[in-house]
């Protein structure tokens, strides 16, 4: 294989555009608002058909909006990868947008090199990823493949519509009125292979100091929000004991250190998991609705509380996990003379396994580039997953891929969101590796 | 002894006028708001120097505007009962006004009598007992004794300050500035003992279905603001373990344990006390000043809480435990990667033991009105404790004591607050019995 490389000052030449557009305040450490189907969002797509084109790439948009860029010529099959171009408001510049670029300078590479290639490579931006502003995540890909339903068009952010949103950027809104995919049959019978770079959002890599994270699997949350029912009481006059009290404040911290020791020994066992009580009564929202929260005072046995529940693996075992968890916190909350009521926000199961020999690929070309690297899950949702659960026509799941550059201090969601030049280079010559070998198979 | 009787009946007749008075709402379901120094208190004050007035006996204020009913007659001294007239916000009519409406009427049941005293009676009638409108506790019994300063004049409710609220009630606020009793010291000399009758605020005396409970001890309450730093991040690709998370929520979930089984293992020694966390993230003011607690989200590792800790206690190890509970919060913090900051918010010594020879003669009261009684601590501070510390000019401390009620299901501070007419008119006799052995020694 010819000797392949992509420079930092490739991928910082796409950042000096790219980190003007939908900065926050004045200056980007305030951080990006380019929430989906935004007039932002809409820029970063078209500055990258713009920089696509300029290669002697093609460009053309699916049925709601999404940019697919490709190599010219006749090919049956393409080899593809792809990232968002969205970020959660007041987010970083790497989230998503670090795919894309790397992505797009591995086609312009490989389509400059004398590389003859067995299929066509093919770069997706997606639309829409975060669910910060809609509340549904990974609105662009699963539209494109059909998965995203009319209610989501209803949902509503700074008071219009995701619908209202889609129709000002000019992007139709019929395929997911109808819920049929945005991309024709032939165009997802023509994807061989879907490979995405992505920065870790964690510091897993850092810690461990390696170059690259190949994903072996991709975590689903399951979401709950638990509320705790106690009685209020004077603190002085009421003495300790479940006889007296009925303290939810108490009976949370019990709930939440028996839930840890429940995750760890699952984690012991080997199970894939991660486990959060992310909030504990401050949802500004929800104290407005249960007001009760503020009942609770210094002087007082607390009445009410409630917090929030996440649960993310990869593992089949993650929905009899769930119901351990549940089951759990009835428990110790009765013994503690508190009533208690669970409510399940969502549940996505996890991906067990992406695609084993795309992982292998990727460990090859880690190897070829000699970058290091190491085996691991993906905590975070990736529109790789929403791909590696599409069906072509002959019944075959499209083979997905995922591999995971380090971001600093593993910060993401954030404005403190970055990653070096130099490590995005490296994963893209990794991508492009990757890319190559699928496409020549 | 005389047969002495106070019935329901009468108990009832002045509660239907005070039922009236400072009503929260159109019904008294809306619970009550007399604040210290309002017209609503001052009303309640007029209410009872016309009752007391109607039955014989004489009535004055005090420097501050608290009322002094007394016996006519010559006496160099005089056994005293109180309670005060005012009400937390929302609050109930029980607490307070229950032990002036049975001080009066035992007083007036021991005037008619045929008893011949050697010591007069009084009953003093406490203003602004509640520290929920300005922050300052027993601000009349204080300020009767040279306890309250000038810095309390400028506390300020509802945009006015104390001082404010005092001259609007016609009431002179020069004691509280030069920091001087607004009893001579004459008076303070004359008096031969204090007791109080008070609602439990708890649910004791109705757990155990006793009649009354003997005070022992006062608690004293300390109480801490104890801050949480960790950091913030995405709770899916960040994995469990304090070596990647410093995760504040987990970190108050093991501190609250430690906490409550520190507090267990002192009761299991017989120290009294009662501990509470009784907020956590949901006071507003602060939640304002402390933006951070907003950016914890349901997909984060949460990077800050707080939560409040209040440790009431009569024994004098009050402050080595304190300290022991710091320590712990500190250690427990650090074991899970999260820094703490802890405010001292008050701290006020208990005390220990209310007199012994009142406590007997309350004893002996009991045993010959067929109450059935126990002995035990209050947990909520009381005008009883404040005179408890109070020296005559011999340097003699003046004898006090605390007489419980049960309130039904031990509520206070709450509309829901009350206790029957028959439990008030039982304490009051039990009171009568107490006043008369003390009156006769």
């Amino acid at each position: 294989m010819a000797a392949l490389n992509i420079s930092p000052a490739s991928i910082e030449r796409h950042y000096r555009k790219l980190d003007k557009i939908g900065v926050a305040g004045s200056t980007r450490e305030a951080g990006y608002i380019r929430t989906a189907y935004s007039v932002e969002e809409t820029s970063v797509i078209e500055y990258i058909a713009q920089a696509a084109k300029g290669a002697g790439l093609l460009t053309r948009c699916d049925g709601i909006g999404n940019l697919i860029v490709e190599t010219p010529g006749n090919y049956n099959e393409y080899v593809e990868t792809g990232s968002h171009a969205d970020t959660v408001p007041f987010g970083g510049n790497y989230d998503g947008l670090a795919g894309i670029v790397a992505g797009l300078e591995a086609i312009i590479m490989l389509h400059r090199s004398s590389e003859v290639l067995k299929k066509g490579l093919r770069l997706r931006v997606w639309r829409g990823e975060e669910s910060a502003a809609f509340g549904y995540a990974s609105m662009g890909s699963r539209g494109a493949f059909g998965c995203l339903h009319g209610p989501a068009l209803k949902a509503s952010y700074k008071g219009h519509t995701l619908e209202e949103w889609m129709h000002r950027c000019g992007v139709d809104s019929e395929c997911i009125k109808k819920g049929v995919p945005a991309l024709s049959q032939e165009e997802i019978d023509s994807i061989s292979a879907y490979v995405e770079l992505h920065i870790e959002q964690g510091n897993f890599l850092e810690v461990k100091s390696k170059d690259i994270g190949i994903v072996s699997g991709v975590r689903g949350p399951a979401r709950y929000l638990v509320h705790l029912m106690g009685e209020f009481d004077h603190s002085g006059a009421t003495p300790m004991g479940s006889e007296y009290r009925k303290d939810t404040n108490l009976a949370l911290g019990y709930i939440l250190v028996a839930l840890h020791e429940l995750a760890q020994e699952h984690l012991n066992k080997g199970m894939d998991l991660v486990q959060t009580m992310g909030v504990i009564n401050s949802i500004n929202d929800l104290n407005d609705k249960y007001g009760e929260v503020y009942k609770n005072a210094i002087s007082k046995v607390s009445g009410f509380a409630y917090f929030s529940f996440e649960v993310r693996s990869c593992n089949e075992n993650m929905n009899e996990y769930c119901k351990n968890a549940r089951l759990l916190i009835e428990k110790k909350a009765k013994e503690m003379g508190v009533e208690t009521h669970i409510e399940e926000l969502s549940f996505t199961p996890g991906i067990d396994s992406l695609h084993m020999e795309i992982r292998e690929s990727i460990e090859k070309s880690c190897r070829e580039t000699g970058a290091s690297f190491l085996e691991m899950v993906s905590g975070a949702w990736h529109d790789a997953a929403v791909i590696a659960e599409q069906k072509r026509s002959d019944g075959s799941l499209i083979p997905s891929g995922l591999i995971f550059i380090p971001c600093r201090n593993g910060k993401s969601h954030s404005p403190d969101e970055y990653s070096r030049p130099d490590q995005i280079a490296k994963g893209a010559i990794v991508l492009a590796k990757t890319l190559l070998k699928l496409a020549m198979e």
